[in-house]
């Protein structure tokens, strides 16, 4: 048996929870290694010291930003940046001739209007073009040949991945699509504040950037309307529970005239069919963030208020993994032509 | 300064959880004394040894029920009884001549048919038309004139404060009513189940009992319908959230064509006037659990979705209080002419 | 029946977790009337917004400091500030007359240099002597006649508790006190850390300060040395739990030479008798932050292990309770001649 | 390079927790193929429903117990079965043959009548001097030559792994050894009781079967005593702490006259050398049970405390996967010649 070619990868921003997950899914990885290890506020300081759950398993000092050395030292990198910041040093990534996948939002809007509108600046205007949005499921094509790849939001790949059949078989009223979405806390980050003090999170559920304001909104939009191809708009409702990890979204739509739910989730089924990541329940049942906890799997159900005639689809996620670094590593894959799920087939960690 | 009538008190179910709230709320009353403190399982206990936190400030055992030496010993009766078990009991202390507040759901549904549908049997009929709904802010004067009054479940509470000001002045569109629910854990009861279990509870988001069956559904549509005077359907989905206390119900709605957002939450304070357990935030803020636990307060708000026109509407309440308990106290002091807020006015307990 | 007499009462620093639960505990406190909600950076806000919580419950916004304005509009002052911070307000407040209790460390060490040794310098010498170590049940005398009251660390009163009964019948040896005591994380105080990040602190349990280095370690030795008449010191080593309340402090110690462990629990009994705060279980049995979690209480339990000889010292209590602003309105309620437990005799919150 | 050789595996009790864990472990294992998945309720249900964490990764259903079917199909058996109930099968699964890990506690006690006075009865007497006792950094060697491996406690392996350099180097006084121990939920197991209900388990720390009555404290001494070469005891007092998943075990110990505490981080370093699972912290820092959650890493660490002279040890692990599934494997690598972190050299998820 050939063993697999060996990628050389960066992660810069590792010392953040994406960059942090990234690299414990890079280290089980069967055809990555990590040479480069990058972070801002803790460069200079040994890797074990910063990230404990890494002594004994990651040596050396982390190190700070240089793109020649980065550049020289890795064929790939994924940037774990924060909004804004991603862009500048993506573009001198890629000057440099490196695949980047960025988890930060600065190239998946497509529309630099859009861009623009929800995020202010635009930094780096001749890539947004070159992006691929990075969700395989509906965009692996675009993924296998992009150099540079948009990880999408956490909330975006839960809501889209419920959505995204009954768009694609235009099976549901444009007007009516409500999201409801609960994420556990580490969506925040790993900067302390009010919002995620233990004592004021532990037992406080909460909405939060309520009324169309969150910026994952125009992103579901996007590819919804990519996918269904006319223009789609949805009443996106973020909220945070007191839990680290999770995401579960929960879609009210209503069917267009003469759909029939019967065969909905087969159309799910089929729709998934070859996507390793994905599984759908039967219909009726309910996806509970634990069953994907640590994953990056996706669990997806529908389900019929035979009553009211509204359809609740649901899509739990790892926001972290499937959230996150896991879509990464899933689309690096794809770029690569590694297995889809090479390093990815993990089951939960349960409880 | 008269003092005040001092009321003698039964409680039934002391030791499940809305039991024990009662007991915790009655003891800091000013003019109850709580006379009975009847359990099953655990009859013939001391209570210190029981519930340990009452150990120094309830003295004696657990009684068993009697319902002639309770009528002798109390003049009303708190019944924390499973559904279906409270109908018998509540039928021998009113027939004793006692007030009864019953927690359970035996007595919530006006139509014997309905409640046939969603509960299966019926137990004392003949009661049914005497209960009041026992929610204040709606139905303070049926109150103040029946001996039988019907608790109201935790979810309809949260549900229906947050949207009575809307379906009273007719301000929506029936067809389009969407509540997504969260609850604690606390209001699956005491019983240790798979559900509850901590390990599996703790990162675990889900729903449960999806597709229109809940059967707190009726319990909303039928406030509201006798509110707005006209058949009204909710679909209504149930979560468990990883937190004990707490309930955030979310209702999604939209205006009738020609209704302005801009004075829906003056409307809600003008409809709360005098209410002195819900609080109406501004426009677009976001009420919070941890803002309402341990309290008997609602927290509700309003927030316009200008781009998409969906209007959400939320409602926060401890659901052990003015979600049961606190809600069954409020009852008691309206029907006894006690101050509404008479041992129920502390703050939450924050953090 | 006379009616008790109102004291005005000031709080200080009513914006941080100590305070805010003494808002909480006042509010329903028979004889008090809270005059002054002082704040620091809230200034100026009204109260329902910085604390929502206290919404419909307290009006007006948070005031500035300002010593002759306290001082007129009240008697006595709550002190609920940083450490270092305090001494100089408790001294602008005692000059002009009040009685005050001070929740800091300020004041608690008797010992000047102690007090140098542990928290560097000290500000108002002048006022060390005059002050009381507010654990009424071990020093209720001179709570009593003191106009300075230094409320006891949260530490120190669940550990101080259990060991009391000890001490105070000269029962065990001195070398070997080990203090193993968890708490939960609403003890770190309000400003977000990231030893307090949600995220890391859920399912992390860990030590800090250790090696002796916490700064309840005098404390603890100070009130035990002058309870058991010679010098005692104790290996005192704190953890965080992934908890909002609560601290059980686990003592080891052995007994002297002929001393039974048979009448342990019943001389801690005794020791307690007239104390309504403090409930000592059965020997052998096990308290439970849970079952005193917003309450007053403490619990307190001895066990003896036959196999090595040692004994455990168990106790708990709600750290923002009884130890923090439910032990000051104790003291208060014996420095101003009202019932020890007046405001203070609610069960705690379960579950 | 060579393939490495696939060991044919039975998972036996795969449905509850260390099941669970175990199968989440070998689905990754380089050189392992699960071929009996074995549980006992469930069986015949298909193993995407009961197990959904295991869905699109696992096929078919859950096998019932037969003893030759599953010798037939695997070469090593892993048993996750109650304490008692495992004996009576591991003997009939040793006579077919098969090399058994068992994660019950039936063989862990290597004296028949320690055994009898701490469990019972004893099922299987003549396997009992056959077990090697399954921790590796001790017992390595026994464990290469054994066919029948117990594989320890959790507590005993957090506890044991702090203490053995000190026991084995004979540092410390026997007389005052100390250990109390905080433990995750989840060694309570997958069945609900009262004791793991969410709601009185979320702010609820608590120490329980105390007074030396918990059964791991023979396996502590056992391990202890062997590697010492004297008689030693302990007092062990475990608590339950309000997270899942981690053991944090403290002993306090006094070092024997003439020791030097300065070079017992060194010495401990020397002790676990060519241990891949342990990481022995600087003298002074504070394990946390979140930096090696999900892992099947352990660390340690020492600190003096020169006040008073004891000697906290601290050791820091997963209960569920250095303390029983992970340490399985661990196991099972020394046994069949694999390098002993095959399959376990992940990071712990954090967070």
């Amino acid at each position: 048996m050939m063993r697999a070619m060996t990628h050389r990868v960066a992660v810069l921003g590792a010392t953040g929870y994406t960059g942090i997950e990234l690299l414990r899914i890079l280290l089980s990885h069967p055809s990555v290694k990590v040479t480069e290890v990058v972070g801002h506020g803790k460069a200079g300081l040994p890797i074990a010291s910063v990230l404990p759950s890494m002594a004994g398993l990651l040596d050396g000092v982390v190190a700070s930003y240089d793109a020649d050395r980065i550049a020289k030292n890795a064929d790939v990198a994924f940037a774990c940046l924060p909004h804004g910041a991603s862009a500048k040093i993506v573009s001198e990534l890629r000057a440099r001739g490196m695949v980047v996948l960025d988890l930060s939002a600065d190239f998946r809007l497509r529309d630099p209007a859009e861009h623009a509108t929800w995020y202010g600046h635009d930094d780096a205007p001749e890539l947004r073009a070159q992006a691929a949005y990075g969700l395989p499921e509906l965009f692996r094509e675009q993924i296998r040949k992009a150099d540079l790849i948009a990880v999408p939001g956490c909330y975006p790949t839960a809501s889209i991945l419920a959505l995204a059949p009954l768009v694609k078989h235009d099976l549901i009223e444009d007007a009516a699509i409500v999201i409801d979405a609960k994420s556990g806390v580490s969506g925040a980050g790993r900067a302390p504040s009010e919002r995620t003090h233990f004592a004021e999170t532990t037992e406080g559920f909460r909405a939060y950037k309520t009324g169309g304001t969150h910026r994952h909104t125009p992103e579901i939009e996007q590819a919804l309307t990519q996918l269904g191809g006319r223009a789609t708009k949805v009443l996106f409702v973020p909220h945070l529970s007191p839990m680290t990890r999770g995401i579960l979204s929960a879609s009210y739509v209503r069917l267009r005239a003469g759909v029939s739910f019967d065969d909905i989730t087969s159309k799910a089924r089929a729709f998934y069919e070859g996507s390793p990541s994905v599984h759908v329940l039967d219909a009726g049942a309910c996806p509970d963030t634990l069953w994907v906890r640590g994953s990056n799997r996706a669990h997806v159900s529908y389900t019929l208020d035979a009553r009211t005639g509204w359809v609740h689809a649901q899509g739990a996620i790892d926001n972290l993994v499937k959230g996150a670094s896991g879509q990464a590593v899933q689309c690096f894959n794809v770029r690569m032509g590694e297995p889809e799920g090479a390093g990815l087939l993990h089951a939960a960690m349960w409880p």
